[in-house]
This record gives structure tokens, sequence and C-alpha cells, in this order.
């Protein structure tokens, strides 16, 4: 590809973001959006809903990206929560590296690149983009020592900014511990796998069980039931209020509590404010919950946060596949469809699904495969007779060959994260964070897969079938590889990148359906359904491909660096914006995908240098390639550090964080307070429609969300000054994914 | 090689063995062998040492074969310990196993080898051993249905004995810690990487920090001193000990005290005896022991076994580098000068020596890539001209090609273990159990990959370069290397198998430094530093290789399997003498070999399998190849199974079984008398001439394995009835490896 060519790319996308900016700088004005522009904000503060027409309201406007510059962390963070914020640090160190890049690269090393060969050169925009490569260098240059010095400074940069990074999330993730002490998760453990004693219910046994080995630190416990009974409880349930309701307390919400172990069997109806509990009315036994429909999974609520955190790390079992304790996720994070699994089918789930994955991944070559061929304009016009005359106009052959490609590959990865998402729910795990990171690890390696390795490699020369079967020839063949790649991800950067954020930005998918509900189906209330939290698994593992395509080309194609940082600084705006306006925070994750980010980042650096080892090697440059050699250990011993530095942290909590905590709230007195939450936190209550129980836990949340109230509004009524107050009816947001 | 060279081989091996088994059954009646032979025993009951002369001490006999044999398990376990006991199942069920396979190989597979081509078969003495293999198998034959068959029987048969002697390792490792109720280490955590605080000494930080976070349970502490201070003071007490022993107790063994938490720095001088603890002499501050000495390593006591487990599975510090706890190894099991090692240094070291062991192991190739040019004659004899005559010689080239290669391997794998031990004590294991473990590994990686898979590949037609670059076609080439290799196979378990174990009987090492002691150096005394625990990381690995050539032949080439059952039944008996009267259990492992035996045999399993899949696509029958693919899934299934249902037992201890001794002492009153022991139990004291300070423990702990005082001498009254009573001066046994 050309110069020309790719610039007719750039200029299709900055067009098409342009637009798409503006149009959405004009639609996020109409009051009509708001539930698809601003779910979070609908979701903690009432806006009256005058829809008055004012000329300003179809004029496009930069505020939006003011706003969001000038948001600081600690609004992200009372926002978004620590995972929006350490969503924000991934794209701030990809800006930072990037930057650094960039300049070394552009000033040192691209001249290297343009001028390495004795060649006549051609007026640039006839140039190919081989030229800007490190293909065009000649064998055994002695400017070679430029790139092996650019990436001594990107590996050294991106290495001591990581760990200041993950040094300041680690810090960020115990303060928020410390910050949240009234979260019943640190006071529950999940035990599955109970054994079955004949005499004995389930929650028979998990009491004796507690009550012998963790005698001085149990509190109760609560069991799970089979999704079936429950789902007739709430039948019934629905049933009760509708008589209850005008009998009981007029205008004050409802919600059925839940089954707690000290009434295991009774059914009670209490209203959510907690001055009322005392009120609340037992009715009778009502025979469903009982021992026949529990499963064989419980929570256990203790007394303290340190004796829950012991339980959990104790192999309580002779056999260790009874009595299997975790630490139970936060009561909206619960998924409690996989609670019923049997815990002896979960390894064998998770066998079965690792399979699937891997057979899923090397099915998806066969469309990759068809988006490499668009590229080669003579095999396709071979192919496809019809289409020659079409691909003869230049421009056409342009489009196809620069920008086809990208979206065609675009549009099937699509297709993955439900995928990936409905895998890591058929695994088994028991919270919704869980099974969202397991689902961006698995889109992660999908990505870097399918879009990187099967790109590079079936591009080249090396025919697909023979890759698997030389190991140590891959530096070499991604070494050939990249620089000829080169351009194909630069117009990925440019579709992939630049137009994603834009579709993101716009939310089209959302955006269509409030438009079909609203002008088709005339229904113009505004459901809460609608709120989505942020979608980690997908945008954590496109920041990440974005940080490997970068950190592989850096050297050897510097031309898509400027791209690449435009594009995270562009990320930086819309993902800032969304975090403040759209998406509503449901579970706290504590920054679980940092530890991921950390990882892949170190293991595209580490690509990057092995590939630069061939580079030199196929260059006849044995000096810089032996300079390498110490960078690629160096690199490892730097994440091993960080691994033992860090990483446990992530995975463990600590003793003295705990114990302080506890020691806080047993001398404040909170601690009785906090025991009568525990023993509501946990509802297992399919979320239908008549959402009572969360009503109320949601709106706390919201109030800590927006602390002070920051700007409770202040920039929806710079879009709209009049909306009126609209109650939503039932106005907390679903818990679905 | 035909058969008549192997034969030539087995009966050098046979003549080998009988010889060296005679030679043994009258050097152990010779009472000046006797601390070679008898070492165990000698250092558990005192014998008369009459030294009259018999002629039946020079006629050889059976009755150690007698002997071995009828040992019961119980005998084994309360002589050898846990770890004893399961080296012994590994034996029984390899000879289990292999008699399953020689069964079903030797009657239905060795006839489809040997006639599973039409050929003229020569008399069975000329006959090649290639004949007998599955190499003489013609392609597309419907006898492999036999083979496939095999395979599956022995892999069933493999995956049921696993699977009980895993479960019932693991409830006798559980009744196991039931049954050493006072073992002082279930007591005491390790604590490494005490943080430096300026204005305290490590010993307080340790005492702040535990009375702060487990203010119930903690119990007390004692410091690890740098080496050199601990030298210091041994010779101080030295020097203290002859002044005072005349004066306070004549004829008593005296002992240093260990320096623990309550007076850190006083030095007190106690008697063995128990009752006399209270008289002990507390003397002045010896200045010594101060707070610049002080490792930042601790062993804190805690008051229930339970609490000091808990404290080990917990994260201690936001920063998970400081405060590292684990379980403290047994007294005897510290491995003293790996404690002052700083805790930030241990993963570098770790890594460090992965390297240094990868190293090694493929500079081994060298010695190994000359054995295998042994076997083929042509090429020696091209090389050493001068050995042309000699080689021509029927009976030395049958030397040369069957005999040779193997010995001259064997020879330099007796370097391996010494150098893995080293490698294994840099690492920074804190206990001798870890070292032998870790070093186990390193010798079995070694061990597999080069005497089995180098001598495959080297063998083979592959030239040993190319070998790593085709990652695919490797079961294909081993289903190629592995009947041509099969006689170098068998061989190698006659010479290294067979003659191995005469050797192991005979001590000749021990035995070489005994002569020279007792006849030139003329010293009469029987020292007892040079008593021995049982070598096994040597052992274990060397029965896995055997399993390992085992099951990858079984079905190629099954004539192996007779030999290799014998040798395992030599095996069986040779290693039960042993550790009847050799070795001596210093520490208790609880037998921590087994998982690795366990992976290590699915390992072996699965290769057999992948090489079987190599073998039938060779021989052109898909169906017995796409038979087998289930069953490597199967077994992988399997082991995945075991994993999560008995591996964890071996990693953590249980909850119920700590909880459950903890009440029990704690109703009995033994927990003060506990305490009390737990003080003096870690003594940081290297091991000199002058061990005072074990021997008390030694003989109380040789009293409980030798319980009902079985035989007190039985045996060795019957090798020499009038041994008089030796008194070893000191004669607890090192702690040494």
């Amino acid at each position: 590809m050309d110069i020309a060519a790719f610039l007719t790319s750039a200029g299709i996308n900055i067009g098409l973001c342009v637009v798409l900016f503006s149009l959405y700088s004009i639609l996020r004005k109409q009051p009509s959006n708001r539930v698809v522009y601003f779910g979070r904000r609908l979701a903690s503060v009432r806006i009256r809903n005058d829809d008055f027409f004012s000329i300003e309201r179809f004029v496009p406007s930069p505020s939006w990206i003011v706003k969001a510059w000038e948001t600081t962390e600690e609004e992200i963070l009372s926002i978004g929560g620590l995972d929006a914020l350490a969503f924000q640090r991934m794209l701030i160190f990809s800006i930072r590296i990037f930057s650094i890049a960039a300049i070394i690269c552009v000033l040192l090393v691209l001249p290297m690149n343009y001028y390495g060969k004795e060649m006549q050169h051609k007026r640039i925009p006839a140039e190919s983009l081989d030229v800007f490569t490190i293909g065009n260098v000649k064998e055994g240059s002695r400017w070679l020592w430029a790139h092996c010095l650019a990436l001594y400074v990107i590996s050294f940069g991106a290495c001591v900014l990581l760990y200041f990074e993950y040094k300041s999330i680690t810090e960020m993730r115990l303060a928020h511990v410390i910050k949240s002490p009234l979260n019943p998760s640190h006071f529950t453990i999940l035990v599955r796998s109970i054994p079955w004693s004949p005499g004995e219910s389930y929650s028979d046994s998990v009491k004796k069980f507690f009550t012998n080995y963790y005698p001085s630190s149990y509190l109760s416990h609560q069991m799970v039931y089979q999704r079936g009974i429950i789902q007739k409880l709430m039948v019934d349930a629905e049933k009760m209020c509708k008589m209850i309701i005008p009998v009981h307390i007029d205008g004050r919400s409802l919600r059925p509590c839940c089954l707690c172990a000290r009434n295991t069997t009774s059914f009670k109806m209490l209203s959510s404010e907690p001055e009322s509990v005392k009120d609340s009315v037992s009715y009778a036994d009502l025979d469903i919950a009982t021992r026949e429909n529990e499963c064989s999974a419980a929570f256990v609520f203790f007394k303290t946060r340190y004796a829950a955190v012991v339980a959990t790390q104790m192999l309580q079992s002779s056999n260790p596949m009874l009595w299997v304790t975790e630490l139970a996720p936060e009561p909206h994070d619960v998924f409690w469809s996989n609670l019923s699994i049997p815990y002896r089918q979960l390894w064998l789930r998770k066998i079965a699904i690792l399979l699937a994955a891997i057979v899923f991944m090397f099915l998806f070559l066969i469309p990759v495969t068809f988006v490499q061929g668009l590229t080669q304009l003579d095999k396709l016009s071979k192919t496809f007779p019809f289409l020659r005359g079409l691909l003869k106009k230049d421009f056409m052959s342009h489009v196809v060959t620069g920008y086809l490609p990208s979206v065609i590959l675009m549009l099937f990865l699509y297709t993955v994260p439900p995928m990936m998402m409905l895998f890591s729910s058929v695994e088994g795990h028991v919270s919704r964070s869980g099974r969202k990171r397991s689902a961006g690890l698995k889109i992660l390696y999908f990505t870097i897969w399918n879009v990187f390795f099967v790109n590079v490699l079936s591009g080249s020369i090396i025919s697909q079938l023979n890759v698997f079967s030389s190991v140590r020839d891959i530096p070499m063949e991604l070494a050939k590889a990249i620089p000829i790649q080169a351009s194909f991800f630069m117009t990925y950067v440019l579709t992939s990148g630049w137009a994603s954020l834009a579709c993101e930005v716009m939310q089209l998918f959302p955006l269509s359906i409030n438009m079909f509900k609203k002008f088709i189906l005339r229904n113009q209330e505004d459901s809460s359904d609608d709120l989505i939290s942020f979608p980690y698994h997908t945008e954590v593992p496109r920041v990440l491909l974005f940080g490997l395509i970068g950190f592989t080309c850096s050297i050897m194609a510097p031309l898509i660096l400027p791209f690449l940082l435009i594009h995270f600084f562009m990320a930086y705006l819309v993902y800032r914006n969304q975090i403040l306006n759209v998406y509503i925070p449901k579970y706290e994750g504590g920054g679980h995908f940092w530890p991921i980010f950390h990882n892949t980042t170190i293991f595209s650096l580490v690509l990057t240098q092995i590939i630069a080892i061939g580079v030199f090697g196929i260059k006849e440059s044995p000096i810089a390639s032996s300079f390498t050699f110490p960078l690629v250990i160096c690199t490892l011993l730097f994440n091993e550090y960080c691994r033992q530095r860090f990483s446990p942290v992530f995975q463990k909590d600590v003793v003295e964080v705990l114990m302080d905590m506890d020691r806080r709230d047993e001398q404040s007195g909170r601690m009785s307070e906090i025991y009568q939450q525990l023993h509501s936190a946990y509802c297992q209550i399919p979320i239908t429609s008549h959402e009572f129980c969360e009503s109320a836990q949601e709106r706390h949340r919201n109030k800590i969300q927006d602390p002070q109230g920051i700007n409770p509004g202040t920039e929806l009524s710079e879009a709209s000054e009049t909306w009126a107050v609209v109650n939503f009816g039932k106005e907390s947001p679903t818990t679905k994914n």
C-alpha cells in the first residue's frame, strides 16, 4: 500500500470520526436520548423533563470533551469505582509510553528506515509504506544501533511506568478496601460442596460444622436454594404483595426479605426503611424452602472480616473436594444461577470450556483468512471476476485494500464477546465480576491470536499450516512478517481503533433501540433496564491489542505511532465521558483487570524484543542482536519481581488491613449494625420488573457514588436545562449484565 | 544387537548380582562392618561387641532376604517413617502394574510382534532383538488391535492402582499427623523478611507484630542469628563446657540451650534430662546475641496448631514481600544456614538455579553422545583404529556394545545428585526435606531428559539439532526411535538397574571408607557421623525412570518387561533391607514424594499413549490411532481429578484434623508440657563433633521408631551374636545429609 491509499483510509476515518462526534454532541442534547447518553446520571439524580425547543440543541459543541478532560481522578474513582480508575490508568500509561516511543522512533528511527538503502526516492505521497519500515534498512547496516537504542528506551520507559502504576493501583486497592467499611462481602464466605448426611438438612450440616470449627467467629448462614423454588417463591411474593401493600403501609416501597438461617422456612415482608424492621410481620412457614430444595451451597456470615478470610484460606476437610470455601462476592456481584452447580462438576466444566474456546479460536481463522485475501487485489479479482470492472477504479481499489478488510474483521469480532461471556457463564463462575474477568481473558487471548498472530503469519510468506511445526524460526518469521503487515495494522488502528471509539461514544445499538421504542412503539417511558455496566471485558483487551501492535511496530514501522497516540488520546476522552455519563458501576472488582494489563504489556514488550532479535539477525547485525538478549532477561526479571511484590494483594486480603478495620468497627460499636445488614444483604431473588429488593440499597450506593453530589445535573442542565423530574416507577437499574 | 549379545550382558549382570549379594551376606556378618550395614540399628540399640571367630561368618546366607520379605508395613512405617512407606508403595505399584503389563504383553503382544511379518525366522539365539519389537509388524496389519488392547489394559490398570495408592497414602499422611501429637513444628511458623525499623531490634518488631495481630494465639518467638555469631557462641560454649562439666554434674551429657525470646541474650546450660531443667544455671548476658547479629527471620510459636496454620496461610502485610510466613520445618529438618538468606534474594536465586540446571542438563549431552557412539561398532573402530584388533573378537564386541555404554553412562550419572543437591542448597530451601525434594525433582527431570529422551532421539535417525525444530512430528519420531532403542534400554535395565541395586546393598562407598579407616588408619572406634538418611532424591527418580522405560517399551518391545519386573522385585527386597538396617530417618517428609511419583507416572502413561498414536500412524492403522486418542484424554482427566481430590492435603494442613488435635491436647492438659518443649525445640547450633544438643531428643525419637522394641538386635545377633556394647561416646547420628 502506498501513502496515498493509506491517506484515503485515514481521510475516511477522520471524516467519519468528526461526523460521528458532532452527531453525538447533538444527539446527547435531545431529551429523548437521555437514557442512552446519561444513564448513570439518571440513575442517581432526578432531572426535570421540560422538553422545550431551542436552536442550541442542534448545534454541535465540544463541551463534553472539555468536561471529560476536566474531571479529576477522585471524581472518576467516586463515580466509576476502582475498576474505572484502573482502566483510566491503562489509557494514561499507553499515552505516556507511546509518546516516548513516538518521539524517539519518529525522530531517530524513521529517518534511518527511510534512508536505510541507497535508492531513488519518489515523491512522498507515491512512496510505498514499506519504505518507512525496517525492511528498507540494508543488511549489515551500522544504523541498526539506533533501533536497538530505541528499543532500550521504550523497554526501560515501559518498565518504569508499569512499576509506578502497579504500585499506585495496589495502594488504591488497599485504600479502597479500607474506605468501604460496610461491605457485607467482607464478612461473608461462600461454602460449596457441603456433604450430604442422611439425617440432616444441608443447613443443619453447615450450622454444625461452623459452630464446631469456628465457634467464636461464626455468626449465621443462609442457604442457596434451587432456582425453581426461588421463582415459585417470587410468584407467591408478588401475590402477597398485591394483597398486603394497601393494608400494611401505603406509599412505602416493600421488599421481600431474604431467607436467613435464623428462620429458614419463614417468609417475611420488610419495609425497606431500617427503623421499621422490628415491625415486620412474620408469616407462617410456607413449606417451600424445605431441605429438598436446598443446594449444597451456602453463604456463611462471620463476626469479623478477619475470621471470614481465615475460613477461606484454610483447607476445611480431609477431602479437599468437600467444604470448599471462598470469599463471597458482593451482593450485587453474585451470579445466583451458577451457585447451584455442584462443585464437583466445576473442573470438568472448566476443561470443557477451555477446549471449546480453543476450537472457537481456530474456527475463527476462516473469516480472518478471507479478510487477508482482500488485501491482495489480484487474487480477489481472479476469484470474483464480476468485481474486476469495479476494482479497476482507483478509488474503489483504495477502499477495498485499505478499508474493507478491517471493517469485515471488525464485524466478525463483534460476535466474540457474547460468545466468550457465554463460555464464562457455563464455566460456573459465582460472581459477575469473575465471569467478566474470565471472559476478558478469553477475549484477550482470542484477539491477540486472531487479530495479531494470524494476520501476521497468514499474510506473510509462511503458509499457515507450517507455522506450528517450527518453533525455533518463529522470531525470524515474525521479523519478516511484521514490517510487511505494518500497513494492515495501520489501517486497523484507523478503522477498528478510531471508528470503534466513535461507535462507542455514539452508543449505536442502545441508541437505535431507544429510537425504535420512542418513535415506532411510541413508548415514551424511559426504562432503567437498559442501563449497563462498563464492558471492561471487551475494552481492556482492545487497549491491550493496540498496545501490542504499538510495541511490535514501534521500531519496525514507526509511522504507526502518531496514529496510535491519537487513538489513545481519543480513547482517554471518550471513556472518561462514558464513565461519567453512561455506564453505572454495579459492583466493585477492585481493579482486578490491572494484573492482566500488566502481564500482557510485559508479554508485548518481550515479544517486541524477540522480534527485534529476529530482525537484527536477518539484517546481519549480531552485535545489536546480542545486545537485545539481556533486555529480554531484564524484562522477565522485572515482571517476576512485580509478580512477587504486587500481585498477592490482588489475590488475598491483607491481615493488617482487615484487623485494623475490625478493631475500628468494634470500638465504634458499629458491629451490631453491620450484623443487621448482613442478614438481608444476600438476596436470592431473580431480578424481574418488580425490584423491591434492591431499590433502597441502590439508592444508598448512588448517594455514595456522588458523594458531594458533584455536579448534580450541571452537565445535564447544559444539555437541556429544563427536563422535568421523571419518576421511573422503579428507578433502580437492573443487575443484569 | 542379537539375543546372544543380550544374553552375554544379562549373564554378566546375573553373575555380578549373585556375587555381590553373596559377598554382602558375608560382609554384613563381620563386626567391623556393622556401622556400614546396621547403622540404623546401632543408633537405636546397644549391641555387645564380642568379636569372636566363627565359620558361619564366612558362609553366604539368604537370611536377610527372608527378613526383608517378612517385615510388615507397620514395621516399615514405624522404622522409616511415612516417606519410607510411600517409597515401598511406589515399588509395590511398579511390581503390580508391570506384572499386568508383562502378562498381557508377553502372551498377547510378543507373538504378534514376532510373527508380524512374513519372514524366515532364524534360531532364537541368533535372532535380532528387533524381531521382538513392534518394528517387525507389517504396515496396515490387523494385529495392531492387540497392541491397542494391551495399551488400554495397562492404562486402565495403572489409573486404578494409582487412585487407590494415592488415596491410601493421603489417609496415611493424615493419620500420621494425628499420631504425632508432640511435633513442635505444628505449633511453629517461620517468619522471614521482617522489616527493619530504626528504633527497634528485629526481635522487638516480631513481638510487636504478633502481639498486635495474633494477640490470643501468640506464645513466643526465637530469632535466627547470623551464622558467624552462632559459631562464636559455640566456641564459647565449648570452653564453658570444659570448665563446667566436672563441676556441675558428672557423667550426664550436657546441652547448650537455645536462644529463646524470653531471655534472648542469656546463655544457659541445661542438663538434657527434663527434670533438671529447673536447676539450670542462668549465666550473665553474654553480649553476643545482640540486635546487630539478628537475621530478619524468626521462629514464632503459637498456642495452638490451628493458629499456626492460620498465620501461615494469610497475607500478613500490604507489601507481600514483608512478613512472609510459612510453616516451620521439624527441628531436625531445619537447614539453618539458609535461614539467614534475605528473602528478597530468593526469587533471583531460584531463577538463577533454574537456568544453571538447564545449562547443566544440556552440557551433559556430551558424555551421552559419546556413549551412544559406542553402540555403533563401525564408527568406534574408525575413530580409534588401535581398538580394531580388540573389537574383532566376538566376546569383546559383545561387551563393548552390550555393556560398556551403560556403565559409562552410569558413572557419569553419579556426578548428578551431588550437583543437584548443591543447586537446591543455593536455591535457599529452609528445610532439608524441601531441599531433598527439590533436588529429587531436578534429578528426575535430568534423568528423564538425559537418559530417556536424548538416548532415544540421538540414537535414532534424527540428528540432535533438528529435534527441537519440529514439534508436530515428535510422536512419529519417538515411535520410530523407541523400538530401535529398545535393546539399549534392556541393557540399561540390566546394568543400571540390577547392578546398581547390588551396589546399593553393598554400600560400596561407605564400605571402602570404613575399610580404609579400620585397616589403614587403624581407628577402631565407630563414628556415628557416617550414618545417612535414605537418599529419596536419587532413588525415587530411578524408580520413575524405570517406570517410564517400562511403560514406553511395554507394547513396543515387550521383551524388556520380565527383566524390569525382576528389577523391581529385587529393589523391593533390597530397599526394605536398607530401610530396616542402614538408613536412619532424620525427619519426616509425610510422603511428600508421592505426588511427584503420581504425576510422573501419568506423564509416562500419556507419553506411551502419544507414542502409540505415532506408531499406529506409521503402521497405517488409523482405527487403532483414533482409539488411542480418548485414552489420552481420559488419563489426563483422571490426573486432574486426582490433583483436585488428593494433592491439596499434601500442600496444606486440614482444619478438622488440627482442631481435633488441639482440643484433645487442651482437654488432656498436655498443652503446657508442649509449650515447655517448644522453647528448646529449635536449636541453632551447627552440628560439630560435640552434639550435646540433640542426643536426648534423638534417643527419644529412636525409642518411638522402635516402639515395641521390635527385634532389638535379633538380626544383629544372628549376624554376630556376641558384639560387645559399644558406647559411641556421642551416639546420636548427625543431621547432615
